[in-house]
């Protein structure tokens, strides 16, 4: 692991790593925003994920979270949005919607993505693991993301509901069983049969938790992704369906950018805090 | 006057313009952000000066201003740093500290600078004037910003006392007569004459201010550029000489990025607010 650069931010400490990744195969990049508390005792994680096109440093430049988390005593973890590097394919129209800065958190099984695609590993084991061994941190953990990354700390948390507090998502992509994001990058990464979708899908698996975790939701109406990409409403129904205790809100006015993240994401750090203890 | 981009923000609207300069002789951008109360009634402006190779985006992005300026109902106001454009002339090496990006906010004198790099009467009179004829904003100004832009906020305030309430600064540049920055950019602009580069200097105006304004400086001591080229002693000699009620304060482990602007702007927008009403 390489130091990239040090910050210090609201008296704590904004880092960049470098390390290499037997997971994904390839070197990966992450930011880690760690509160004053955690100089003097070990303080509980939020994991935020990233949407398309993003690397670590959006939510680190532009989502004004330290503020909030040095005030909780929360660190932050911002990994990438994809393997990277040389011999890590890409999409070969180079569309900004699959391959690098679009791994959607899956596990791909199909060549040639599978050798390095595993970012449901990445995010899951292998981070944590790493930050756990290497920072003043507990192992409690909240996630959250924007868009492809709302899309991904859902599937990642009810999957993995004994690894996660509560789970938080801006604009998530809620149904990529039935979005042209979400069906071009499954379809790809996990081949064309759609059993093998399911798990990846927010509403799919609202629909059949065992178990709740507490799931805040915020989507702005004016997100220009919202009615094709977005489709909160099959989260919504899904959650009627399955009588799982979303707090969806939508937000008039507010588009799909970080201006829209910025002015929520206080509310989203203090929603976890409740429940990271 | 054209709307570039519109996001809503704290309840309030970031808005991004570009229009014809004639003072600049060439179109610019800008940014401002109108507060949730801006829809009521007229609200009060701060003018906020970036530092070298940055734009209007800089601030806007990362700084995380809006959430108080919603709260204290103030308008924020971003202009970019230089003219720009065809024909705008540029470092003829391309250099980051002088050309485009790095205007300090002076009207040039000498050629081939003196046609478009007048960016003292932009700040002063051009900009404002179309900001208090096309928006809900009052007369009452305020200006801050960090480094080059820091430089800018002191010298065109102390320049023009009654035309502002307070003065701040993060880590401004306090003695460009004296530092390689401030050397090369004054020299090139204004000539190889010293006489004429008092006037732009922070330190030679606080030593000889007839008005005080209300001035806060932060300066972060991780700083690389602190001492060769920031100087905040030679502020803080002259303030003591004239006794100028300078409020400087020293930070431990800060550093010259928006890391260090985003932990303090909160304070400096508040303080701010005390004088403009």
């Amino acid at each position: 692991m390489e130091k990239v650069s040090e910050n210090r931010c609201f008296d704590g400490r904004q880092l960049q790593f470098t390390h290499r990744s037997a997971v994904l195969n390839c070197e990966m990049r992450f930011g880690i925003y760690l509160p004053p508390q955690a100089e003097v005792r070990n303080v509980p994680v939020l994991y935020w994920l990233s949407g398309l096109t993003c690397t670590d440093e959006n939510f680190t430049h532009k989502a004004g979270a330290q503020r909030v988390a040095a005030e909780l005593g929360m660190a932050i973890v911002m990994p990438d949005t994809s393997p990277r590097g040389e011999g890590v394919p890409d999409d070969p129209d180079g569309a900004y919607d699959f391959g690098l800065g679009a791994g959607f958190y899956v596990n791909a099984t199909e060549t040639p993505w599978s050798e390095h695609y595993k970012m449901y590993d990445y995010v899951v084991k292998e981070l944590p693991e790493l930050i756990e061994a290497e920072f003043p941190v507990t192992d409690k953990r909240a996630i959250s993301g924007h868009s492809m990354g709302g899309h991904g700390a859902i599937i990642l948390a009810l999957n993995n509901p004994d690894r996660y507090t509560s789970i938080s998502a801006f604009s998530p992509i809620c149904n990529p069983m039935d979005c042209p994001w979400g069906e071009k990058a499954l379809g790809n990464y996990l081949g064309a049969d759609k059993a093998a979708w399911a798990k990846h899908d927010a509403s799919y698996l609202v629909r059949h938790a065992d178990k709740q975790l507490p799931l805040l939701v915020d989507q702005g109406l004016a997100d220009n992704f919202l009615v094709e990409q977005l489709k909160p409403e099959a989260l919504e129904a899904a959650a009627a369906e399955s009588g799982y205790a979303l707090k969806l809100r939508r937000h008039e006015g507010y588009d799909h950018s970080y201006f829209f993240i910025s002015s929520f994401i206080e509310e989203h750090l203090r929603f976890h805090a409740k429940y990271l203890g």
